[in-house]
């Protein structure tokens, strides 16, 4: 069987070079006789994995020395809790910018915790967008300000973060890695794994150190960044398998070009998939134009039928998982990273093909 | 290369067939064209992966209809959190029993969120050994009773479960699926993946449905078992790969007999290993023999150098891993379930030459 054109939104595709590598030693790394997965975190082996994971982001990053990388656990989900707990001291309160359905997970996990402003709100706009940065009101004693850099679901980014005095915390979960960054703008940048990074199974954070500071001592070690850092993300077994992982695929992104490299090829991809859709009038995109994701590519059919039968005669020519998200609809073509080119080719070949049978 | 004796506590060996037919498949699962890694978590490949490890394990350990089947994140060490968080109600207090280095872990963690009364503590003694059942004396009110069914770094593990008015709530990471179980003695099971399940990653846990609704509204859904239990554990995105590996390790182990052919097996494996110890005088157990476990056996060398040569020695011929925990030092085998009986027969007669040339 070839490889589909694997277009899932997450867990997404990974690098087929990584795949091969990770099946070549995956009963005897390095000789040893082992399987990477079966061997301790804290061993020799493993060490050199954890370390040049690290590496390597900071390396793709060009990540400050005040900045520390960590491995969690339990997603970014996870994350809309963890930071207003670490972040939002007693009596505090924290802006969110809410642009999807992430930006409203992220405002209501940290509602409960404590006092949140939603400083602006295009969660419910169609066509789907961002709110400009000149319609962002920041609140003067925000403990910090969260942001969603690229709207999965919804297929828009964030073109250019907002200059904000509190600490920026951005969910980068479908963008990480896809164009470089200045991480120096952040107070906190996470992403879970599943999209541009590894397997699901851990949470890359940035931090810058001092924010760490923050959490109160009565917040389980666990949950602390602080702990993280202080432990190297060690304190207690780091799902060894996914970082793994993410040392082979943020390998792969340095032989690539690094990030510049990565947001050409992803602007290439991006540009063609877009163009078909703009040149016909069949296919309408659902995001501003100004604000289109490069990742993720939304758009609709006529009618909902049809939507179904593209999705259905695309995946019988190996063109999977096309289907928009259940609580939207249309379709949506997630062109991440480690998506080959080709495989947009195809899909617009197809598209035409679709159009000139149904339009 | 063959592959190496992996005494390793965790990250474990894993079933050598499970290995090779996870890297036959790992490019292409099923005919798909795409690794189950990057397969959507709500997909139907994914979703038979998931439901076949949630069967595997209910019919493994014989689960009642009362209990759910939940796969969280964040290891043992957090559940040693959100366990009081869940169940610890306002001015309400819990019995730990303190057998080791884990039991330790666990009484900290759920002391900085709640009452807690530690009803025995073996911790600290030498020869290490668990509380009897006849030392224990619970509260009347206890919310819940917390046990470490084996403790990793000790090398001990309970026999019997102590009879309990409040829930039992035990940590079995370390032997978990190791022997029959009748679950229905406990309120809550937990264990993290990475010893006798599935590569680091996932956290087994296995609940009385009752007990979840405990939790306070004010907890983060993501801290919620009731939230997994809701959800199928797939609220957000499992960690797809770990799943997908235990759902193999508890096929194999099905083929295996079930727990009742592992226990023997085990048993037998561990009985060779501590003949070798009570037959010599140069190497010397460090737990009492009736509370010896089977899957993590412990000894001494007479002096500290000799360890290290034991190790060193042992490590050229293909036997890995052998060195005790930092913290206590002396030799430790973790001979989990997939670890070949071949291995114990190895090791035993590398301990006769080992004595023969150094006794």
């Amino acid at each position: 069987m070839a490889r589909a054109y694997n277009f899932s939104a997450g867990p997404a595709i990974l690098p087929e070079e990584v795949l091969k590598e990770a099946q070549a030693e995956l009963l005897d790394y390095k000789g040893t006789g082992m399987s990477i997965m079966e061997m301790s975190h804290r061993g020799k082996e493993y060490t050199a994995v954890h370390e040049e994971a690290i590496a390597n982001i900071k390396t793709l990053l060009k990540i400050p020395d005040n900045y520390s990388v960590l491995f969690m656990t339990g997603g970014a989900t996870t994350q809309f809790s963890l930071i207003p707990m670490n972040l939002l001291g007693e009596g505090q309160s924290a802006d969110y910018i809410n642009a999807g359905s992430w930006g409203s997970g992220a405002v209501k996990a940290a509602k409960k915790l404590g006092k949140i402003n939603v400083i602006a709100d295009t969660s419910k706009e169609i066509p789907t967008r961002m709110p400009k940065n000149s319609e962002l009101k920041f609140s003067d004693d925000a403990a910090y300000v969260h942001i969603t850099s690229n709207e999965t679901i919804a297929g828009t980014q964030v073109k250019e973060f907002p200059k904000t005095k509190a600490p920026l915390i951005a969910d980068m979960s479908s963008d990480i890695l896809s164009r470089p960054l200045d991480v120096s703008q952040f107070g906190l940048i996470y992403a879970g794994a599943q999209k541009n990074l590894a397997p699901a199974g851990i949470t890359l954070v940035v931090i810058r150190n001092d924010l760490a500071e923050r959490a109160p001592e009565t917040l389980p070690e666990l949950f602390q960044y602080r702990a993280f850092i202080a432990e190297n993300s060690l304190k207690n077994t780091v799902p060894t398998f996914p970082v793994y992982m993410l040392m082979l695929v943020t390998r792969w992104l340095i032989a690539k070009g690094g990030l510049e490299g990565m947001q050409k090829l992803n602007e290439a991809k991006a540009a063609v998939l877009y163009k078909a859709i703009d040149d016909s009038s069949f296919y309408k995109g659902t995001a501003v134009p100004e604000q289109r994701s490069p990742m993720n590519v939304t758009f609709r059919l006529p009618t909902e039928e049809l939507e179904a039968q593209f999705v259905k005669e695309a995946t019988k020519q190996g063109m999977t998982s096309l289907k928009g998200h259940r609580s939207v609809g249309g379709i949506r073509a997630s062109i991440y990273n480690a998506f080959p080119a080709a495989g947009v080719d195809a899909l617009v070949a197809f598209m035409k093909e679709f159009e000139a049978e149904n339009g």
